[in-house]
């Protein structure tokens, strides 16, 4: 049972998955050995292989610089700040971004001791700088650390003279004024626009 | 980006996670590959060449027959009939089985067109007719399915003679009244034992 414990334990570290679902995870891979589990093993294999980080944006490809840095097609003069990859895909899934990325690999966080140095901000500094960038949109989250973290670019940008914006935010696309927080619901109604 | 892709169809093809946390699970291997996704690879590896199915009791492990099957020191009179091998697993972990198991691999459908040749049942006969089993424990899920399944065991073993019992229904420990369904009261109820 050996082989089945540590596989299930491995499973339990991956987020979203707790002790239970890693075992019916576990029970559904050795159900299905030829068409799920060795498929995976050979990803994860080849993933760890093929994986790395984008010297320039901080993203990660299977390319060094990442495939969006090396499109010519993408507009140099835009470059978009999030703090994770995660945010990156979410972005590009919508396909509204003409631009390029730059990835902070976190945010500024005194309560888990995240400093500047932690993230790639000198990188981003240097690139607004030399790159040709008119346009830095913070996309960092609109969480306190988040908006930490886009107060401190914007301050570290501005020797630069590039433009800074952030995300809009308002009223979510479908979204119920009844059932919208009220800190949402104040940022709408404050950045409302003529019709 | 292929690799990355392939691995996060593989990973939302597990129970319990979609697409998006397929894709922060596999954010979370990249970001840990020698941690985590590495030792996961050959995880899934090791189980996919050690895990067989017990040919007595249809459980996994590492070997045939199984630990329980092999144990000596399990009671051969009792046998637990469970659906599955994480069912038997729920029954471990409470250590208050000493006898053995036997897995179904699922329970009756009409609608997902499982019959008895499906399931474990001829070799359930089998074992309760020869073993020297003396009480066979019915403990499918209660479940419409897993009654069906539960009724359909019950006639196929009478002819062997052994006693058949079922798993006692009613009132979860820490459960309080007001939050419990109907029929988990009535069952409560009608089952009522004297002080």
């Amino acid at each position: 049972m050996q082989e089945i414990e540590r596989l299930i334990q491995l499973l339990a570290r991956l987020p979203g998955l707790g002790p239970r679902s890693a075992r019916r995870a576990a029970l559904h891979l050795i159900k299905k050995p030829d068409t799920l589990m060795e498929p995976l093993a050979r990803a994860l294999n080849e993933a760890v292989a093929a994986v790395r980080t984008c010297t320039t944006c901080g993203s990660i490809d299977t390319q060094d610089p990442c495939a969006i840095c090396a499109n010519p097609e993408r507009d140099t003069k835009q470059l978009c700040i999030v703090e994770e990859v995660a945010d990156l895909w979410a972005i590009e899934r919508t396909g509204s971004f003409p631009g390029r990325y730059h990835v902070l690999g976190g945010r500024l966080s005194a309560l888990d001791g995240v400093g500047p140095e932690d993230l790639n901000i000198a990188s981003l500094v240097a690139r607004a700088a030399n790159d040709g960038v008119k346009e830095v949109i913070l996309a960092t989250n609109l969480t306190v650390d988040g908006q930490t973290t886009a107060h401190y670019i914007t301050e570290r940008l501005e020797p630069t003279g590039v433009t800074v914006t952030r995300l809009a935010h308002g009223v979510p696309v479908g979204g119920e004024l009844d059932y919208l927080d009220d800190g949402t619901l104040t940022a709408a109604i404050r950045a409302r626009r003529s019709l």
